[in-house]
């Protein structure tokens, strides 16, 4: 993350009139499951622009595949921590809507996380520690009639900008004492002297990132050791530096931008070619 | 809608030297077929930012299926009406750009609409009563040069961006004395004491609507009756309250976000599963 | 493009304390390969909003084909000049990442263009003066560690970040003395008295856009002739001044938005209706 010591918005803001630690434009980032097509992204926008008109909305994603919440989990680890402090990140992945999951409102390094309780943080809290959690409840700051099929619009999405709005975190609700977590491995398996992963995200260039973290893959002395990677049991070589270290069309084992293990085809499609997805073992001996 | 007593805009913009009735970025929305890979919306954006840079463009949809005006106008019925009043709804899906259709400038609860006159606003000036509605005609407001082919960016996004600077209305053109509208049901037909639905739209999880409203539904004295829900005959029981509700993989009846009766399959694609869409047959009874 | 005379952005800036020429909000757009489901976005982004909260970013597009370097170009090419002096225009789809590909820093009639130098503002720049161009080397303006693999996020964003909060360009790096550029066919070939053009886009609609100028389709006085325009062998009539001069589901040449020939179907999809797209044969007599 770059410094933020001359942080331009200081300046800014001060020619404007406005205190140094106000920011002009809020922001408000979406990553959800609901599509481009339809209307559900143009409902929560509409509602945040009514409550918040000053909030500044970036859309993450909402090509989340329907209802895969460890997906959306991926991603919001991957992205949350790029944005400047105050930011609320509001993700709405949401199989269990109208049941009595619990929507929840966490607070990390200075950045907030609006969701359901399902999951979605797993990564995040994992690997950061939470300086508040709540259960977001009080319904003074729903939208006065709530669907039992849309919480997005009707609870996350004007408790968000409400936040962006200057309500206090703790105002939502009472602390959580527990957070539904993803049963998905850590980090990859002990096996053999090596390790075995498992397949957490696949992108759209095909890319399979596992769970085998580069802490993992370093001697006592802090370097990454001469592994050999395999993927259903074929090596591909090495830990390589950049994808053209091979030719292309080869695979080849890389450390991604999460320090997760991947695996990846130079300019082609690693998913594709090690398909299917269920039965793709990815080991370093 | 939440109430805007409150609107924190206001005490923003006179902290910063503006009239409180201002918008620091007034909101343009922007709901198309343009697809989200080519440059057409890039242009839109790039027009509209040229003549009002103070406007805060949001996306509502690029991804309506090219021409499928009914499409649209379901998505804009379903947002425009959450967003502050002012916003200026700009809506593209023009198979007939080129011919004489026209373009016209519709005023509802504050809020503008700007679209070729094809029935885009069908579900809007059905359930609303449109405060103006004008056709846009005066050349000075469009770019200098039209294209036969790309009338969102010549016309109707420069009338969008104009109309966010400040100019009236009624100085686009005259009044417009009749729409376009779909041949598309209103309502759900009358049969054997129940109703038969029209499939006015699907949802990318696969979600059915239909053109039965909740109004239909009701007893004499207000409350929706226990029905019994046909799709292609065979009952899916009565109407739910949360997808929840049946198991997963199951079929079941809701009232969706917009009052109209929908068939969805919990955790699942109710489209697929009744395919062909075409002969999809839905009754209460 | 419309005059911007009367930019309003003038008056609000004066009215909030800025000095007149200091945009409130500059702009970055966004042109990727990265996907709209995938982290990659929102990375970018928050990396944008951490150095420079006050940016607007504005999606251009992030469905570009993966590593498709030649259609990112046209979408560039299309869209660069719509936005307003000052915007900079960030486009990254970097097959070469890691290698010793260099990353370019051009300025094109007062607007930026950040990219990997492979190609990207081949059309730009063949029709457009540069009024700078500098490679970009400078790693104080980069991310503090800097990945094989995504140097979208660690270098080109934080450069556009940096640009749009004043930093000079020169200051990213040494004038640059080449620019690699596609080997794509600038203009339609000579045949038989005619021209013979190669596709290079197709757009969501089927559009299928050839080199074929229209600066070749003029006569001595200026006008366009009346030419027999043929696809893959076929005539498909004169150049027609909208789709709607032939019957729905015909074909037809039109000049697009960007001078170019192009070929499409009334309402469906040339490049289905010709496929395959290697084969096609777009010619002039």
């Amino acid at each position: 993350m770059p410094a933020a010591a001359a942080h331009p918005i200081d300046r800014r803001a001060r020619t404007a009139g406005l205190e140094p630690n106000d920011t002009l434009m809020p922001i408000i980032t979406l990553l959800t499951d609901y599509g481009l097509r339809d209307h559900y992204v143009g409902e929560l926008k509409g509602v945040i622009l009514s409550i918040a008109p000053q909030a500044q909305i970036v859309d993450i994603s909402h090509d989340i595949e329907p209802f895969h919440v460890a997906q959306a989990a991926f991603v919001l680890h991957r992205v949350w921590s790029r944005f400047p402090a105050g930011t609320v990140h509001l993700v709405v992945v949401d199989p269990g809507v109208g049941s009595d999951r619990r929507i929840i409102l966490g607070q990390y390094a200075g950045r907030f996380v609006v969701a359901p309780d399902n999951g979605l943080v797993t990564w995040v809290h994992r690997e950061n520690e939470a300086e508040a959690m709540f259960v977001v409840e009080d319904r003074r700051y729903f939208l006065p009639q709530i669907s039992s099929t849309f919480h997005g619009r009707d609870i996350l999405a004007p408790v968000a900008a409400h936040l962006v709005n200057g309500v206090q975190p703790r105002a939502f609700g009472r602390t959580a004492d527990r957070l539904e977590m993803l049963p998905m491995p850590h980090r990859g398996a002990a096996v053999d002297g090596g390790w075995l992963g498992s397949v957490i995200y696949v992108d759209r260039y095909g890319t399979i990132v596992t769970n085998i973290r580069v802490e993992q893959l370093r001697t006592s002395r802090g370097e990454v050791r001469s592994w050999d990677v395999l993927i259903n049991g074929i090596s591909i070589g090495p830990i390589r530096s950049a994808f053209g270290d091979v030719a292309t069309g080869s695979a080849l084992a890389i450390i991604g931008g999460s320090g997760f293990l991947e695996v990846a085809v130079n300019q082609g499609n690693a998913a594709q070619r090690f398909a299917p997805l269920e039965s793709i073992r990815v080991e370093v001996r």
